[in-house]
């Protein structure tokens, strides 16, 4: 067996180490090798995307944590999650609702990306010595369903999928919407944001329709909106950004309209 | 050079080198870091996905290995295959169909993934001691190819490829279809149902419909079809399954019409 | 923490160390576990990928490895660069177009594919002993815009995303088009030659249509084209390949009509 050693410019976080308590932290850098190999990549990153992105006021940090961290789940990309679950739990993002975010994406992007997830997760929370309970706490509570809007949220599946792929209806509206969004573990609003990142980043389009509308009806704003695909952007490239366009422009017309 | 450790959370196969012979084989669990770090998603994993949805009858486990090592194939998802190529030779997959998988899909989803998808087979097969002639046995005489409905395929590349690019419309009808399809090595059904999970995977619905009337036509009926789809919504992700769904619904409408 | 080795089925450069000057080069070679699993899918990539496709007159090597590298980052497919970077460098492309291919790319397929590519690109560079200045040549003047059709792009920016995501406009008519396109590390040719690849590698038909375009005005012709789609089917699996076809086929149509 060979062992192919994985050389991989990853987020380097040695300079957070040192970070004294009350001054602002500094911004996270590429890996050195970046500095190296590709000096534009490495001033796009340390003055356009930590510099200026970032920093944007359209989104606060934790929301952009959770986007890329779902944006990267998404995307199968495993080791560059590490710096990022980082990053999460230094802007706020609790350990449990990283543990929600792996659950809710191995449906929203599949198992194989969740496995994955689970180990890097698991490699940083002994890393910062996080206990067992910060990291699953007590269950509560499943949250109450707007009854009338339910209703027609599972009409709509039974509609669209029901006579095709009964089983598959039946998982959607008994486990994805019947149990999976009703944990309390994250926000319906985060719910919102994680899968709207997943499926951007899965170039998603059809689907994306539906799940923007239930994120703006959990209160995302349309400046929000159109902050999440520019921030994804950087994350899973231009192309599958703009394509989201067009399906933020159709949701804001008809809420416009409704 | 640095060598950085991949840490990823596997299924895990350890209770089943326990299993004694008659008795019913345990399912197969994700490894205990899952438990550790997401434990819902751990039991998603042993009470749905294991205990229930691979356990469906609409389609053997022979078939949901299939599809399911197919999948994460074609999604570059070489560090989950290894737990499942145990498990699709616990399933009745023949070593040999393995091999023909990989070079099927080669083809459907690119050298790269093909190539990654190798090294993990070689590792499963040397650690359960197989014979060569098990991995590649003899190549037997090509299948004979119904000329009509072939002649019908040939003239249908050549009409939407052919004028814009010539010479991948040839190796389409010479390689793929002359060549790929007539090995022995898998049964038609088995290459159109890795072929559907391939596509499926990558989220390609223009050209599942071809290829679910082909399948059909190597013998999947409906029942099996939408089964396929609500599998690979655990591996793949439910926005993929939900967009394969429409092709589904239109093949089986055009084929009533017919 | 587990070190699980990952044990990867690459191209193998071990042949070309001993090629002597003024001989030609010996085609590369997938490793030896290839030929011991896979032997078809060996013989495939022997006699068809490199022993034909590879040589076909439509492209030259150093635009095929160009598009290879580009397809293989989009993709993500990190562990199988190390060979094609290697391969890369043979057929002249430079270490310092290597650089710029990332740099591109991290926009064009987001950060992550383009982080993950560093770390292979510098274990190739420090392997052949590089100079720094092979890497990162000091910077020359950026080009010249053509002032008329840049406007026209900008418009068309704006009117398609300004009024949705204004700042995602903005990134995309400052940075991308006023900065990143006017590096001359790359020529704007082989900038259109990779854009393509990579959002062919990701499915991208609706952005394809706007970079076939450039590329045609940056001088690639229609035979090169499909000899792109046609290289690339074997790189990204014939599903994408045979989605671009249909793209071609409007592009060649509508610049006939122009």
């Amino acid at each position: 067996m060979k062992l192919i050693a994985t050389t991989l410019a990853t987020l380097c976080f040695s300079a957070l180490a040192g970070a004294e308590e009350g001054k602002p932290r500094p911004d996270p850098k590429p890996s050195p090798d970046v500095l190296e190999v590709t000096p534009q990549l490495y001033q796009y990153t340390t003055d356009l995307l930590f510099g200026e992105v970032w920093k944007r006021p359209d989104l606060v940090p934790r929301d952009r944590s959770l986007i890329t961290l779902a944006a990267l789940l998404a995307s199968g990309q495993t080791p560059q999650m590490t710096g990022h679950i980082k990053l999460a739990l230094d802007n706020s993002v609790k350990p449990s609702e990283i543990t929600a975010l792996i659950t809710h994406l191995a449906f929203y992007s599949g198992w194989p990306n969740a496995m994955s997830a689970v180990g890097v997760a698991k490699q940083v929370f002994t890393e910062r010595g996080l206990d067992p309970d910060q990291i699953t706490p007590p269950p509560s509570e499943p949250l109450k369903l707007d009854e009338d809007s339910e209703a027609k949220r599972r009409a709509a599946v039974q509609g669209s999928v029901g006579a095709t792929a009964p089983e598959l209806a039946r998982y959607t509206n008994d486990v994805l919407f019947g149990d999976l969004w009703r944990r309390t573990d994250l926000t319906p609003r985060d719910r919102s944001l994680i899968t709207v990142a997943a499926l951007i980043a899965q170039n998603q389009s059809a689907q994306l329709t539906f799940h923007l509308n239930r994120a703006m009806d959990n209160g995302l704003t349309r400046e929000q909106a159109a902050e999440v695909v520019t921030h994804l952007a950087f994350y899973v490239g231009w192309p599958k950004a703009m394509s989201a366009v067009p399906v933020l422009k159709d949701v804001f017309a008809s809420r416009s309209a409704g």
